[in-house]
């Protein structure tokens, strides 16, 4: 999978707009891809970027939904709601340890596209991890670059 | 806010010299958009790239500043200067402490510019994070491509 | 370190090869570089991305070993093997911890590229960081564009 040098001639950009449940993984992958595809370049750059401080971005397993619930899992017991450490609850127990568990992940993910495909292994997929524990409105923009 | 492809043409780099006091949050959105500004495009990608391995980059809430302050206190205990776990410690008990709050955060940043602006949440800021305890001068690189 | 706005017309991409021995850190950087100083560009941006989700990228400091032990001592502790809390195991007891790990580091890291290199710091190596026990064959692809 090497690509040669070649020109750069393009970008474009999106929202995607995105309800959340509440806490927990929503699988944009699709969403992404399918917006990728219709920009149609062949060799690029493509950014996903959560415009919140209080969700997140995460490549991870898509197979197994075990994956996911243990993430959620572990990320629950090392930044715990309602904290006594916290002095920041204005919205609630959730609110502070949402800000902590996105600072320990990605607010930014970008992945290369080769091939007019993303260069994803067989079992990534890209997540938009909600903290909160209410049903959220989420933005996310992608952008794309290349030719 | 969808942004028809569109020819890419310029890019452009530069370095901000930041001073921190020691541990803590310095914001640089302002530094980052003035000269994002200056560059004067209106699709593209701004990357920002710290350059050391014991300060990091966050975008967290800009709002309410206790929620840096519960940033640091979850930092500071879930990383706790002079644990007796580090042998690397040539620079203080704070030495190790710093790479392991680095690891945990970002070095790299990039977010998209959408109709000349960057396309950062309301509640969004871009913060160094300084993770020794003492003052540092700190370097971060910006680059900028897009049309 | 400012570089003037100039045009953009190169890109290319690229993927490495990576034979891990068992869980630590693989430098990368000498790899990186490489093939960037093959593509030949003055100005850009370099993205890395790692295609698994049970290994990840970190940019850490390369002069002293003791730091990546310090790592790997510190990311022990705080996933550790065998977790009563993890219900997937399909792998073995470093299944589960592994994708933790990645899920707290990155998958993705960008470097901007100035006046020929990347713009490292004096101390930053580029690491393939391995979170299984086992030797794996690894890929990560390489992005580059500029001019």
């Amino acid at each position: 999978m090497t690509a040669s040098p070649n020109d750069v001639r393009r970008q474009a950009a999106h929202a995607l707009r995105i309800h959340t449940p509440g806490r927990g993984f929503v699988e944009i992958t699709a969403d992404v891809e399918r917006w990728v595809a219709g920009v149609g370049l062949r060799l690029g750059l493509l950014t996903v970027f959560v415009r919140h401080t209080s969700a997140s971005l995460l490549i991870t397993e898509n197979a197994d939904p075990a994956v996911r619930a243990d993430l959620e899992r572990f990320f629950a017991r090392l930044v715990p709601d309602g904290d006594a450490l916290f002095r920041h609850a204005d919205e609630g127990p959730d609110d502070m340890p949402a800000h902590v568990r996105a600072a320990l992940t990605a607010t930014q993910l970008s992945v290369p596209l080769v091939d007019g495909r993303l260069a994803l292994g067989t079992w990534q997929g890209i997540f938009l991890w909600e903290h909160r524990r209410r049903p959220h409105d989420r933005e996310v923009v992608l952008h794309l670059i290349g030719e």
